[in-house]
């Protein structure tokens, strides 16, 4: 896992990923009490970061091999960026999700070419039905974070923050990152050694999930107690991963970690100063920036938002915490 | 007002606007029948395109007399375009704004270091405030359409969608331009008929103020009959202006008109399929690409989201008309 990898993968996804821009708002600078430069994933094919790896993964493949298929387990933005890559690669993709996963989610992945396969969370076992589809169909199972060639497209977002940030003079800055698994965090944590070495990565977690903040605080993988019941539930992972916290420990600075209603009032302001649909997991970075500005040192902060894949209620809740009368 | 004009203020711009991306989504698509390709104003600065033509009127004048100030009358995106381009220029700026305007449309137009002069919309005359003001301090008046500095500025926005349709192989295509006093419009046909000469513009407005559709019809500038009582109320103007419209004349295709439920569903489908936050305006050339397919030809249109300064109750009521359960 290097550069020269994430270098190769940029490549791949020329003309295929989006290169999102680089936004601000003077607003968002007043209330951070510095500048805050925001790298919009939410603006990506699918609505998340995630179609980066899986085009990287997909795209890489041998293409016999990718002829078979491919298979991923989830309901989230994993299976979004999957079924969407295969679709554009022209072959069969299998999604695992839970039976009673939104109607809509189901939907979407379908209309995003992929084949459902449903199983009962209480009952069935997903592995087991992920091993016996991938062998019967010689389909590849692409891991969501814990895989090369997915940290690889992850950090091709790390190689446009370096250029953005040198295209405004920023040579130092504390660069947040929304994490779950670390696949974003470490990829762009890689870009930017390489071509940014005075930006540092620092993690951002939901308070309580916050696997990644205390393995780099211990040195060692941590686990979360749960992986349930908060509302980011896109960057909600058991621990770090095996590929990806390793890198993080050599890279990465201290984990920041906020709460749901921080994620949620960085929600309401990106949508009111950017124009941005942000997800609560994908608001925390911003959140950190905007609300814990005190742990953080510089003129300069860049944060991704990861992910604009939002229900309407739960974007109408974090709406609720802006003043009266705004807008 | 030609070309010329536009290169020029590009020029300008460059490294001041931003160039904002092109983006789609395969749902977009399929909900229209056709390759739906969206340019985003939304996320200019200051939340529209407005701050465009600001820029370029504000650069182009003599600093001295730029040193003196400008004056605009607006409550809404052109005040915020102009509060923020002579904040940049360092020169003071004055907004004449309603009384009555919602207390955070004043906050936040001082707090793009405006000075906000107040008056009552029943006693007060506010064509005989600004004259006054500019007279005593030597403040020049920047309209927010009718002004070739202005047009050349909003036809920026057009060279970017020539050069991102080219990128993508469309050499013929509609192209939906949400339209006021014909600024955009007109600044957009322009740009295209030099560079991009298989794209035709095509005026967006709402139901029942669509005085640039009639005129377009008739030939001759028809006025609206009333100006308010619209959600569209950021493109609602009482009749083109003397300079846009026979460029529009000259160069584009018929307009087309949509209801506010059409807007709302465009909001909505905007949030849901491409993490923008559009205002119902804003999304009136969307809502003709998905709901009035039927008076287009071609399999590319191109859309204009032109601003996304939208408040959250209205936001909340646009979401509303999404199917129960999505997200």
């Amino acid at each position: 896992m290097n550069i020269d990898m994430i270098r190769a993968a940029a490549g791949r996804l020329k003309g295929h990923a989006r290169r999102t821009p680089m936004l601000s708002s003077p607003f968002l600078n007043e209330l951070a009490g510095r500048r805050v430069w925001i790298k919009p994933e939410c603006l990506q094919h699918t609505g998340s970061f995630k179609f980066r790896g899986a085009w990287s993964a997909l795209s890489a493949m041998d293409p016999d091999t990718r002829a078979n298929g491919v298979i991923a387990f989830s309901s989230g933005n994993h299976a979004q960026g999957i079924a969407l890559a295969a679709q554009r690669h022209s072959v069969p993709s299998v999604i695992v999700m839970p039976r009673d996963a939104p109607a809509l989610k189901i939907a979407n992945t379908r209309a995003l070419g992929a084949e459902v396969v449903l199983y009962d969370r209480g009952s069935e076992d997903r592995d087991e039905i992920g091993a016996r589809l991938a062998s019967e169909r010689g389909l590849t199972l692409i891991k969501p974070f814990d895989e090369p060639l997915v940290i690889a497209g992850q950090g091709t977002c790390g190689l446009e923050i370096a250029e953005q940030a040198k295209e405004r003079g920023i040579e130092s800055a504390q660069v947040l990152v929304c994490c779950g698994g670390g696949g974003l965090t470490a990829g762009i944590a890689l870009a930017l050694e390489a071509d940014a070495p005075g930006l540092t990565v620092h993690p951002v977690e939901p308070d309580g999930f916050d696997d990644v903040k205390r393995s780099l605080a211990s040195g060692g993988i941590e686990r979360n107690n749960r992986t349930s019941d908060n509302i980011c539930d896109a960057i909600i992972t058991p621990q770090p991963g095996d590929i990806t916290f390793p890198i993080m420990k050599r890279l990465c600075g201290a984990g920041l970690s906020v709460s749901e209603t921080d994620a949620l009032k960085a929600v309401a302001l990106a949508f009111l100063r950017l124009k941005l649909v942000a997800e609560p997991g994908g608001a925390v970075a911003l959140a950190a920036a905007l609300f814990h500005g005190d742990a953080l040192e510089g003129d300069d902060v860049i944060v991704t938002i990861s992910g604009g894949n939002v229900d309407p209620d739960m974007f109408n809740r974090a709406l609720q915490t802006l003043p009266q009368g705004i807008g």
